[in-house]
């Protein structure tokens, strides 16, 4: 079965695990809006392919490690849509959950919403219960204090911060949470996949301000212009697109020879330049390259992604 | 060590595991804020008592039990208390979170504590790693869907519902998860403590609505009047106040009741009376009887507490 659909079907079970009539049926659609359709579930992704790699021996466990961070993830999506924050009338192309619902079940449904990913993995280890408490530790590290992306977003709101710190915390957390989850789901020692994490969560994070500024609202799935709005730390205000676009290609570089060699590195390293293409077309970055070469005084500040 | 102070240096401890150099700041004070200084601390004091009359062989893990039930429910009132929901500027006595914090703090800091519960848990579980998957099971069903205090507070998003499953689920659920971890915890059954949290959960509920029209702010620790005004399912519109009085006795007795024969049944029924007191003085009532039995139809709406 792809991982995508596993991921998909395990999503679907989670939810309806949750569900009966006892439920207040606005709060169960509110959930079921945050959750489907997806975007590209990367995160679960990841953490079934670190998981894979590690010789999966309890693909229950694994799946549900995925299917909790991607319920986090989405869980602080509903919330940073919330008026106080980004005030995003839409996400993945389409209403956000506090606009189709409102204020009060978009805040019910991203606690509800967190609840249910600690639920998901207690009631998948059964087969392997030693790994629970480090997989717990694991992805409540990526989403809590200090330094989980709710700590992330919590940077927003203090007058200091460093550009890395918040990164790390906001997006970098949850990566690193998928890649050691992956890992320890199928018994592995999950410190040799931290690096992958790392980078790519940074990676991520930087597409996401290149994206931001190039345009493209169908692409990113939520409004453009966000970052200089909200006057938020991004990797463009500091380097540049020129020297976004360097970071972001050296980050991808640097996620793909932390991979640790085994019988599946290479499929692991395809999958991180299949990512990268995704997030920023290397076309587009060549395009940019180009016409700033041409004319460096007069580089366009908002290329055309996919030109 | 007496139950409160074991609570309150479980909480501290749990706080501090959360905070390091790397934190955001305001987000790790709006937490403090939201923890300490605490309220009656009575769900993680029943499910200390429950763990304790079970015999308590691992007593870390039952404070940790204790910690994550409490957290989860300052959580609860730090997201009630959003100016979606109640827009309440007081709680405790003092400003409540998004009062002091802002709303982004106060949004942040109740995911930011429901993430905690399930790490405090997860880190005490080293003696006992076998009760984690059923302490997760109980904690989180107390707090999400379908029943738990998220969903209860969904249910006032709902135009169509029952008094006794929004009290269930917004108060309820999470005393029937104070009293079941506290045995489970113990290494016990915890359905043999399910009617304790049951009968309490909802006298505790109805002592609210009780309380919300008598008019002791002081007593309540937030407004009064707040049930009429956002027009909330309570126990006086069903029942009225006299009624309201009666069920919450009747409550009260059937948690006596409900306790299990053993050693420390008499020390739990006398938790259960002193509670009892302190949520509706029994001189309070015995006021209201009088003055409505003198003059049936200008029985005072809003006796005095105490009187």
């Amino acid at each position: 079965m792809k991982a995508i659909t596993r991921i998909e079907q395990s999503l679907a079970m989670a939810l309806a695990s949750a569900e009966d009539a006892s439920c207040p049926p606005k709060l169960a659609s509110a959930v079921r809006h945050a959750v489907f359709p997806g975007g590209a579930r990367i995160r679960p992704q990841l953490c079934l392919a670190v998981a894979q790699a590690c010789g999966q021996d309890d693909p229950a466990l694994s799946d549900a490690a995925a299917v909790a961070i991607e319920l986090l993830h989405c869980a602080s999506l509903v919330h940073d849509d919330l008026p106080c924050f980004d005030d995003a009338p839409t996400r993945r192309g389409r209403a956000s959950v506090h606009w189709a619902f409102g204020q009060p079940l978009a805040v019910l449904a991203g606690d509800a919403l967190i609840v249910l990913a600690f639920q998901t993995l207690a009631a998948a280890a059964g087969q392997s219960p030693a790994r629970l408490p480090g997989l717990l530790k694991i992805i409540a590290g990526g989403v809590g204090m200090p330094g989980g992306i709710v700590a992330g977003q919590a940077w927003e709101s203090e007058s200091r911060v460093s550009l890395m710190q918040y990164q790390r915390a906001k997006t970098g957390a949850l990566f690193v949470a998928a890649t050691c989850a992956g890992a320890l789901s199928a018994g592995a020692d999950p410190s040799q996949w931290q690096a992958l994490g790392d980078c790519l969560g940074e990676a991520y994070q930087v597409a996401d301000d290149i994206r931001d500024v190039m345009g493209q609202a169908d692409l990113l799935g939520k409004p453009v212009g966000q970052d200089a709005q909200h006057a938020r730390p991004n990797a463009i205000a500091n380097l540049g697109l020129s020297g976004a676009i360097e970071h972001f290609e050296s980050l991808i570089q640097a996620a793909a020879d932390s991979i640790p060699e085994g019988p599946a590195a290479q499929a692991m390293r395809d999958l991180v330049w299949q990512e990268s293409e995704r997030l920023v077309p290397r076309a587009a970055c060549n395009a940019y390259r180009e016409a700033a070469s041409q004319s460096p005084q007069t580089a366009p500040a908002s290329p055309t992604v996919g030109a």
